[in-house]
C-alpha cells in the first residue's frame, strides 16, 4: 500500500498527460516531493502514501478539464481538502493526482433571509461561521478538525451539534459536482425540501470522492440562539454519564450538545488546554433557545444527572469560557495524542441505537483495559456515537494488531446491536471489510454498480470504500 | 396513455408467467376487471389506466419470487400502497402487475427506548401513530391522505409537521427493498446517523417504485410533546399571512406546524367539516414543547402576526378541537373538490426559498384570477412549499390545458427563484419535463444511468420520472 516519495517522477502519469496538466494549471500542478508528501498523509495511522502529483484547482471548469485528461489517461484523482480525514480517505494508494481544493475558499453567497449559504468546497467550517455570524446565523456541523465543507460532504460528517441540528445529510441543500468524465452537475436547489427525482445530492454525501469532485456546496444555516448555556457534569462512572445522556434523549429535551469524555480524555484536555476540569467521566452539554427555554432544559437535565449520581453542574457562563470549553473538546483528539509522544490513534466510530450505548461502551472499556492499550473515549452520546482512541506506538506492529482487534470486536458488537461501524468518519481504507459485514454483500455490490456506471474507468479515488474489485 | 379495462385478458403477461404467478399467490393474483380498475387510478386528474393484473403480496419473499418472474418475462410491476399518489405514480401506463402491499400492514417492532419503529410497507400513518401513542411517541410525517409508509418513502413525502420534524428524508433510518432481479436488500441500520458507504436508503426515498419495491421501513419516532397548543389567525391578505410565516422562520421560532389556507380553502373546509373559521386567508399553527416553551413561542408569533395585521389568535385549546382543526386541514383537498361537483384538481407542489414565497404566491394568484379557473391554496409555508389546486372539469379539455399552463408558469417561476417543481408529491407522470427543466439534462441522465444499472429490463414502474427513453 505504501507509495514512496523518492523522486519527482510520476509513474502513473504519462508524459502527454503531464504536458496537458501543466498547460492547464501552470505552477499549480506540482510533482515536488515536499508537496506530494504533504498530500500523502491524513489523521489516520496509515503510513505516508503520497500521490504522484498535486493539482491546486481554482474552479469547477479547471477541475472539469483536469478530469477529462485524467479520465482519458486513467489517472487516479483524489480530492483533497484539509487533509483531516481519519480513515485514510486521501491516501494515494494507486498514485495519481491529489486534487487540492483548498484555494477554492470563496463564500459565494449568503442568503440571510433564507438562512442559506453557498460556498466553494475549500471553505473551512470556522471561516464559514465567521462569515455568517454578523447575520445572526451559524452552521452547526462541527467535526473536530477545521475541515473543508467539501470534505465534510464527502464523509457525511457530523460532530457535537448533530444531536439537535443533524449532520451534513440534513444540512446540505445543493451541490456542484464534477463527474469522472468532466461533466459539471448542479444537484438540488435552495428549497428546504424536494421530491424531484433521485436524491443525487444525498448519494454524493458520503461518497468519499469516489463518485465526483464536489466543488460547491449550498448549506442550511440556523439562527444563532438567543440564549446559550453550557455546563459540565462529572459522574462517578462512564456508565452513569451515559445513562444520563440516554435519559435526556428519551425525555425529548432538545439539548444542543451532549458529549461524553472519559477520565483519560478529560486529563488530556486539561493538560493541552490548561483547564481545571475534574478528572472523572464527564458530560459536556450545551443548551440553546430562549432564556426561559434554556433554563428549563438545564434544570430538567440537572435533575436527570442527579438521579445518576452526577455532581453539581459547573456552568460556563460567559461566551469566552464556553468557547474555551468547546475548543478544548475539539482538541481532545490532539490532546490525547500528546499524552503518548510519537503515538498514533486507531480511532473507532461506532454508532448504535441509544438503548445499546451503555452496554457497548462498557464492553469496549473492559476489552481495552484487559488488553493494556492506552485509550481515551469521546462521544457524541446523544446520537449513540462514540470514539475509542487506542493510542498505539506505530513502530510496534503488535500494538497496532491489538488495537485493530479491539476495533473489530467493538464494531461487531455495534453491528449486532443494530448500529453502524461508522457514525461520521466514513469507510476510507480502514472499514472496507466492516462495510460488507454491516451492509451485506448485495448492498455493497449495488453501491459498486453505481460506482462503475458513474466512473467506468475507476479514476475517482480508487481503492476506497470497496473491498471488491472494481476494475 | 389510457389502458382500457375491457376484459380479463392480460396482454402484457404471457401464459407461462400467469401460471407461475397464480401458483405463487393463488387467489391473491387477480385479473378481475373490478380489481384492476380499482388499481388504475390515483388522486391525480389522469384518466383510468389499469394494470393487467393485481398481486396482493404478504412478504418480501413473495415479492422476491414475483420480481424474478416479472423480470424474466419483462412484465412491468407497479408497487401500490393506498393509491393516494397525486402525480399518477401508480398508473399502469405500460400495463403489467399492480403489486398491492396493503396487506403487509404489520408493525414489526417498536423500540420505545430508541424511539424507532419497524413496519411493513403497507402500514398506514394513522395506524402507526395509534400503535405508538401508548409509548408516548409519534411519527410526524403526515401527507394529507392516510398513506402507507411504503408509499410515503417512495415519494419522499412530508406534510404539516415537516417544518419542525423534517420529511421522510430525515425520518427513515432503514429499509428493506426487493430489487428488480429479486434480491432482497436491507439498507441502513437503527443508528441515528451513519457514514457507511453510499446512502442507498436516501436513494430509494423518492424513487417512486422505479428502483425497488420497499417492503419494510424503520422509522425515527419522536416523543409526544408535553404541551401542545394550536391556533388559527386570519389576515386581510394572503400576502400578510405569508409574511408572518417568513418572519416566524427567520426568527428561529421552533414552530411545529405553520399552514396557510386561502379564503377558498377555508370556505371549503368550513363546509366539509362543519367548522366556523372566519373566511379569510389564514395561518393554522401548532406549538410543541414544555408549557412555558409553548406559551413563549405562541406569544412571539402572536406579536409577529399583529405586526402584519393579523387578527387575534383563536386557540384550539382541547385535544378534541385541535384534532378537529387538523383533520379539517387534512381534508382540505377533498373539501375543495366538493366545491365543484365532478371536478378534479390539478395540484401544484412548488417549494421555494422562504424569501421568495410571497412573490411566488402573489403571481400564482394573479394568474389564476386572470384565467378565471376556480382554485384554492394550501401551503406548508414554513417550508416554502405551497399547493395551488386548480379545480377543473375533466370533461373540458380547455380547462385542463389552462390549468396545466398555469402550473407550468408557476413551476418556472419557482425554479427561477431557486426552488423545486415538487416539494413532496414527486414526479410521477406529471412533472417529467419539469424535472429536466429543474435539474438539467445531465443530472437526469445520471439518474437514468442508475435506473438502468439497477433495473436493466425496466420492469419497475416504467414510464415514470423519466421523460428519457430507458429501453
Amino acid at each position: 500500500m505504501l507509495h514512496p516519495v523518492d523522486s519527482a517522477s510520476c509513474p502513473s502519469i504519462p508524459e502527454t498527460a503531464l504536458a496537458s496538466l501543466r498547460a492547464l494549471l501552470g505552477d499549480r500542478f506540482s510533482t515536488a516531493p515536499g508537496i506530494r508528501e504533504h498530500h500523502g498523509r491524513d489523521e489516520s495511522p496509515f503510513p505516508l502514501t503520497a500521490p504522484d502529483a498535486v493539482a491546486l484547482a481554482r474552479s469547477a471548469e479547471e477541475i472539469s478539464a483536469l478530469m477529462k485528461i485524467a479520465n482519458a489517461h486513467r489517472i487516479p484523482v483524489i480530492p483533497y481538502g484539509a487533509g483531516s480525514s481519519v480513515e485514510g480517505q486521501i491516501l494515494a494508494v494507486r498514485g495519481g493526482i491529489s486534487l487540492d481544493l483548498s484555494q477554492m475558499d470563496r463564500i459565494v453567497q449568503v442568503n440571510a433571509d433564507d438562512m442559506t449559504a453557498t460556498v466553494q468546497a475549500g471553505v473551512r467550517r470556522l471561516a464559514l461561521n465567521e462569515a455568517v455570524r454578523h447575520a445572526g446565523l451559524f452552521f452547526p456541523v462541527d467535526p473536530g478538525a477545521d475541515a473543508t465543507l467539501g470534505g465534510m460532504c464527502a464523509t457525511r460528517a457530523s460532530g457535537t451539534n448533530a444531536v439537535r441540528y443533524g449532520t451534513m445529510r440534513e444540512n446540505v441543500l445543493a451541490l456542484t459536482v464534477v463527474l469522472a468524465d468532466g461533466r459539471v452537475l448542479r444537484l438540488g436547489t435552495r428549497a428546504r425540501k424536494s421530491s424531484a427525482g433521485y436524491d443525487l445530492t444525498r448519494l454524493m454525501l458520503g461518497s468519499e470522492g469516489t463518485l465526483g469532485v464536489i466543488t460547491e456546496v449550498t448549506l442550511r444555516l440556523h439562527p444563532l440562539p438567543t440564549a446559550v448555556s453550557a455546563a459540565v457534569c462529572a459522574f462517578p462512572t462512564v456508565q452513569q454519564a451515559v445513562r444520563t445522556a440516554i435519559e435526556i434523549m428519551q425525555s425529548g429535551i432538545p439539548i444542543a450538545r451532549c458529549e461524553l469524555l472519559d477520565t483519560n480524555a478529560v486529563r488530556a484536555v486539561n493538560r493541552h488546554d490548561q483547564l481545571q476540569l475534574r478528572e472523572a467521566p464527564m458530560l459536556l452539554m450545551e443548551f440553546h433557545g430562549s432564556d426561559t427555554a434554556v433554563q428549563e432544559q438545564a434544570q430538567m437535565v440537572e435533575e436527570l444527572a442527579e438521579d445518576n449520581n452526577g455532581e453539581r453542574f459547573e456552568w460556563a457562563t460567559t461566551p469566552e469560557t464556553r468557547s474555551r470549553l468547546w475548543t478544548a473538546r475539539h482538541h481532545a483528539y490532539l490532546a490525547a495524542l500528546q499524552t503518548r509522544p510519537g503515538c498514533r490513534s486507531v480511532t473507532t466510530d461506532a454508532c448504535v441505537p441509544i438503548s445499546e450505548l451503555a452496554c457497548n461502551i462498557d464492553h469496549a472499556v473492559a476489552d481495552a483495559e484487559a488488553a493494556g492499550i492506552p485509550y481515551f473515549i469521546v462521544g457524541h452520546v446523544g446520537d449513540g456515537n462514540f470514539h475509542m482512541g487506542y493510542l498505539i506506538d506505530p513502530s510496534l506492529e503488535n500494538e497496532r494488531a491489538v488495537a485493530e482487534q479491539l476495533n473489530r470486536e467493538l464494531v461487531r458488537r455495534a453491528i449486532a446491536s443494530g448500529g453502524t461501524c461508522t457514525g461520521e468518519h466514513g469507510i476510507g481504507l480502514h472499514k472496507m471489510d466492516f462495510l460488507i459485514e454491516e451492509a451485506g454483500l448485495d448492498p455493497v455490490q449495488v453501491m459498486a454498480s453505481i460506482k462503475r456506471v458513474m466512473d467506468p474507468n475507476n479514476v475517482l479515488n480508487p481503492g476506497k470504500i470497496f473491498a471488491l474489485a472494481l476494475d
